[in-house]
């Protein structure tokens, strides 16, 4: 029988759950320290509620949709967790701004590979109501306290702006709001992966000519400027969204925290059509991960729901991402397999009503205590505590009964202590002190 | 466009969400200091993982079973916590005993009506691989401790053996391992809700000799003996399961912390059939919320998947009943709508950069702060907060940046207090006080 997950899918044991669970913590808590509150929604969605707002890949390749045998609705498993804070949204109107974050699961139907799952969890943090640029920047500048959170030495901001590509692109290439622009937006998406040579050459196939594909090559070639070099080189533009764009830039370097961090990148588009402002991607470059947040403005889809257009950003951590690559490269190291402090090893059948007491009397006092329902040798029992990777060990013979003590053992350094039953809560403190 | 979560489905607010994840975290430190390691499995199952596990009504029409329009592969969102645990359990053969808790969503297509959805969680703990009767003991000790932990007054633990009905009846009734006596367990399962007479009725229906339901009747009346009168009533038996039946209950009255609480029930049946042992169920009867937790010892539902037996034991919080109840009869209270401790009123627009200072500086002191994005009156401010209901509010103006300092307003008392700006973490600390 086949006992494995579905494909895509993980089971946890205890020592990676603990570790997962302490790196959500710590992000839940940067999100916390921002004035950001938690909500919920269902994993399952009604089709209806997500139809129209993937494209069409998502729609006929990777959304989880199905009926069930005696339903004809169309269910679906969320995609994100952004169209269903459109819903939440339109359906509660909280009061703006409102400034939510939602760590939990989404489904993909991918082609399973190394960090691609089918189901994975997210991290967003959006503000619904909020114009930029300090909404903006708070959520960059938030971000970048998860980063540090976790002792990223080196990681870059990307910053962008989608007026500014567009703006640009309309003076210089006459080309507005059109399926061409966004196909120029999806080739130069692919820079890191193609490579500046090879977004040309895709660039040709679209039918621009030959001067438009060195305006954009040059646009590329801004990528060695520095900020301020960037802001006087997008100054000569004329057009209205690139000087909205500037402004934004302007703000940033005048109020972000992260300014320093923060590397203007005019070939950074971000796939989602959805953004209609600030985009941002975080790269790590020490260790070598790459990408783990991305987000942006978007200013459009929040309304969907609810009918009226309603301002909003927001950004995402990758989280499967950051927890598979910061495995790998040593930022998070498995070292608790246990939630158990101390295992209590019962060496006869005859003290097991004292084991229990003890074990009662350690649980008051707040220390996770295992117990083993049978008596064993000593032994045995470091040896099964050592295959539970349980670091302290209680024994509790006869001897310990009739003395009223217990004998504590760190299986580590081997070192023994007696204490006294009215001294257990010592036990707690020194281990509190400990981890 | 409807906004609403799938039927049978929930949103939750921030105050909800704040309060339920209150909820989860006491219970599973509960499970924690009995030294119980959490593991997670997938929402998502193969179809061919959950089939045959829970009975023809559950596979027929609870069970959200589908197939994607991708894929002939049949999946199942899982319908409890159990099964997926033997199935993880097969996989990874983790040391024995394994003692796992497991608090998460499960899904069954019910017809939603007051306290019954078709998302909800539970919150379960189980330990593998331990025989009778300490593991059985600390799971009823732990779940008390629960009930403790909320304060519940008045509960009652119903404990009974699955054997005990088998022997007796056996020996009564010369019912074996029949269909009939599973008829007759369920009429039994009924008898909270259909009485003593109901119950009668229904197994005049079954064929029994009027003898035989005499009997039964017998056993039903036997509700009203103490623990120790219903043990000697037990010894008059012969059969070994009676038994085997009666030693767990005395090592129950030996060595259970919570056995003041415990009333051994023989009309105690519980629904699910893979119960082989211990069964219980917590009553709560001040305030009159009804059965919050149940479970039992099932030695051969583990095995299932592995191919060989293996005991098991544990049980389950009825956890989307006790918030529900909870709420309604006021052990819990919806007080926190927000996560926020303070928000900061910027007065104009000069004043932002500071205001972000004054931010960081709390957020680095562990303050959960809210900022506007834009400058308002004092009036306003406060007035937003308050539909915020976050209880404090900061006001800078030009005055409070000259000086260097903040104005902090407890919005209940109204106090007011200026801090200086090197003071900052003096706010945190009477905030930390406060709560």
């Amino acid at each position: 029988m086949n006992t494995l997950p579905p494909k895509g899918m993980r089971d946890f044991a205890p020592e990676i759950k603990i570790l997962r669970d302490e790196v959500f913590k710590k992000i839940e808590n940067v999100f916390k320290r921002y004035g950001f509150d938690p909500i919920e929604t269902p994993i399952v969605e009604s089709w209806e509620a997500l139809k129209g707002k993937y494209g069409e890949e998502a729609e006929n390749r990777l959304i989880w949709r199905f009926q069930l045998p005696y339903s004809e609705k169309w269910f679906a498993l969320r995609y994100d967790l952004t169209v269903p804070l459109a819903r939440f949204y339109a359906e509660r109107r909280p009061p703006l701004p409102f400034k939510r974050y939602h760590i939990d699961r989404v489904y993909r139907y991918e082609n399973p590979q190394k960090g691609r799952y089918r189901e994975f969890y997210q991290c967003d943090a959006d503000v619904i109501g909020a114009k930029e640029p300090f909404a903006d920047i708070e959520i960059i500048d938030m971000m970048a306290d998860i980063f540090n959170e976790f002792k990223i030495p080196e990681y870059t901001i990307k910053l962008n702006d989608r007026r500014i590509l567009k703006g640009t692109f309309e003076e210089k290439l006459g080309l507005g709001d059109s399926e061409l622009m966004l196909k120029v937006f999806r080739t130069i998406d692919k820079l890191d992966k193609i490579g500046k040579r090879g977004v040309i050459n895709e660039l040709k196939n679209t039918g621009l000519s030959e001067n438009k594909i060195n305006y954009i090559s040059e646009i590329l070639e801004t990528s060695n400027y520095k900020n301020e070099e960037l802001i006087d080189f997008l100054k000569k533009f004329e057009n209205k969204e690139v000087k909205n764009g500037i402004k934004l830039f302007e703000a940033f370097m005048d109020y972000s925290n992260a300014k320093d961090r923060i590397k203007i990148d005019l070939s950074l588009v971000r796939g989602l059509d959805y953004y209609t402002g600030m985009i941002y991607e975080i790269v790590v470059e020490e260790p070598k991960i790459g990408s783990l947040s991305g987000g942006g403005r978007y200013d459009d889809l929040i309304g969907m729901f609810s009918g009226k257009n309603i301002p909003a950003v927001g950004g995402s951590i990758g989280v499967e991402r950051l927890i598979d690559a910061g495995l790998e490269t040593g930022i998070f190291k498995i070292e608790k397999y246990t939630i158990a402090d101390v295992g209590i090893i019962p060496l006869s059948e005859s003290v097991m009503k004292y084991a229990q007491e003890v074990a009662s009397e350690l649980r008051r006092n707040d220390v996770n205590t295992f117990i083993f329902y049978e008596s064993t040798s000593p032994v045995k029992g470091i040896k099964r505590l050592e295959r539970k990777k349980i670091k302290n060990a209680i024994f509790i013979g006869e001897d310990e009964v009739s003395k009223n003590t217990v004998t504590f053992q760190n299986l580590e350094t081997r070192e023994r202590k007696e204490y006294n039953f009215k001294e257990l809560s010592k036990i707690a403190r020194s281990l509190h002190d400990e981890g």
